[in-house]
């Protein structure tokens, strides 16, 4: 049985407006007891007020939409539950949607949440070609919700952004590996012929060069952050005299480890490893992998007080918010020199 | 600049009504050409329809809500991935809420999906008391939109329900753990205190009795679902005499393997092991464990059939449907007979 308005106020003894009012937390000249009454008999048949009839008027939804590029990958389902807690605390509701990497997918999904009335964006673009992006670009442009990208952004848009500086947390990995007396580094990166100013593999590539190392671009493999690319990523490391690998996120790092266990190869005396994101912390890792810490509180929290400054003063300037990493020293790489 | 469907009719030549019409979806005669132009304008302006001022006539939003209890969990991660992917293809975006395990969390998110106007609702269900379930229950009996429970369900009502046998689950853990040899089997669970019908604590209890093995209860551990919660058990199962233990989902069992490895204990030589989940295989987990496997794409699927099937019929019966897990046999069980 569905419970209407009408019903409500029949059941209290009041009129329809008087339970509107009520129940949508306007100013009134109402009585105590009375709203007490009302809500008592609006909870007692679960009523809920019809929030997408009311967010036509106030224009205001307080639900907040989230674009994640994988939520299979730990860094992002751990960030998504940050991003939940946070938003909640501040009463807003969540909505996730899920691009899977595809830059296309990341237009159809703005749109959609544009469409379904959300407050505000939190946005982590697909990695993509400047194609992908030049198509995604026009439509940023024209949104009519404020928006902040989070983790990852394009270049040339002026808008909210939070990001962990990638160039750091490149160049951290790298020195601690040249100073253990390695000099035969690879990466395992993503997209690695796309253009990403802040990408990891940007950073791994200036690193070597500080340090006045070859960049040989046969030494740096595309494992598309997924388990599978960083197995792929093994079978050809291999093949090659490298000594260390810097490996760009923890889902290739397992499927690298993977590889390595299947073919008898042992981290360090092999291989020494440095991986990105510091989540295989609950997972039995042995030895414990060397990794490049984000911290996913701190991200959250910052792109979330951007998206509400900007809901609630449509005129606030964009901002551009940069963290940093750190380095976390576990039992993955192995000393050279002495 | 905010474009207006004023504008799009203005640039395109055409009425209001026309633009509406075609953007809209509806049987109009409008010229072939002239709809194309229509599409292309706004299309070139990024022009969204508003959808949620549509739903109010159409009463159809295209969006399904999906409560799922811990999206950390790589079980409800990758099931809303699988459900994502089939509800796209037909056409329904899907809103991701997280309920954190707290039953009190989920009555406030099935009030909040009903109020953004979502078309239906996949819900797995907070495990909890009876007591929550009572509550939980009347909000249910009236809600006035479709709902499927997903994997988990309450008991005394009528409703859709999509879920996995876990008793046939246990049932088949214990068989074999009893097979190779094994007496004194233990058990981490969840909510150990908390009656449901379905959980995979109570399939132990009754396969164990089955057997004509002893229920103590001292040997069935609450881990609550979380690796925090199986490293707890490891402490208290290295003290006991127990050779074999089942564990009912991968991440308590990631917990459980830290701690034993912590302690220099080995799988399977000190302890056999059963999991229940199959998410542990991207992961370098030595030795493989053995596992209940449970198809998320079967589960997915059929949970989305039977929420489209009502929604597209409101007059249509509840159905339940009951899938079964599959053990898979890996290295972490030692046979104690020969």
């Amino acid at each position: 049985m569905k419970v209407t308005i009408k019903d409500i106020a029949r059941e209290a003894g009041v009129s329809v407006a008087a339970v509107s009012l009520v129940l949508n937390h306007k100013d009134c000249r109402i009585a105590e007891d009375t709203k007490k009454r009302i809500i008592e008999v609006a909870q007692r048949y679960n009523y809920t007020v019809n929030q997408q009839a009311r967010s036509l008027v106030t224009k205001k939804s307080n639900v907040i939409g989230l674009i994640i590029p994988d939520i299979e990958n730990i860094f992002f389902s751990s960030l998504s539950k940050k991003i939940e807690e946070y938003c909640r605390k501040k009463g807003y509701a969540i909505m996730i949607v899920n691009t899977d990497e595809n830059p296309a997918t990341d237009i159809e999904l703005l749109h959609l949440l544009v469409s379904r009335g959300v407050d505000g964006i939190l946005y982590t673009p697909s990695i993509g070609t400047e194609e992908d992006y030049q198509k995604i670009k026009p439509y940023l442009e024209t949104i009519s919700v404020p928006y902040v990208m989070v983790d990852r952004y394009l270049d040339d848009i002026e808008c909210n952004k939070v990001y962990i500086d990638n160039i750091n947390g490149s160049m951290q990995a790298i020195s601690m590996l040249v100073k253990s007396g390695h000099t035969k580094i690879g990466c395992i990166g993503y997209a690695v012929s796309k253009s990403t100013t802040n990408s990891r593999v940007t950073g791994y590539i200036e690193a070597m060069k500080q340090f006045d190392l070859p960049v040989d671009e046969k030494y740096i493999y595309d494992g598309q952050y997924k388990v599978i690319g960083g197995y792929n990523a093994g079978k050809e490391i291999v093949k090659t005299d490298l000594t260390a690998v810097y490996s760009c996120n923890d889902m290739m790092t397992l499927g690298f480890l993977r590889y390595l266990n299947e073919c008898g190869k042992k981290v360090p005396e092999d291989y020494s490893i440095i991986s990105y994101d510091n989540t295989l912390h609950n997972f039995v890792v042995k030895p414990k992998i060397t990794t490049i810490d984000q911290d996913l509180g701190k991200l959250a929290r910052n792109s979330c007080r951007l998206l509400f400054k900007n809901i609630n003063d449509e005129k606030s300037e964009p901002e551009v918010i940069c963290l940093y990493p750190q380095l976390l020293i576990k039992e993955s790489v192995k000393k050279l020199n002495n």
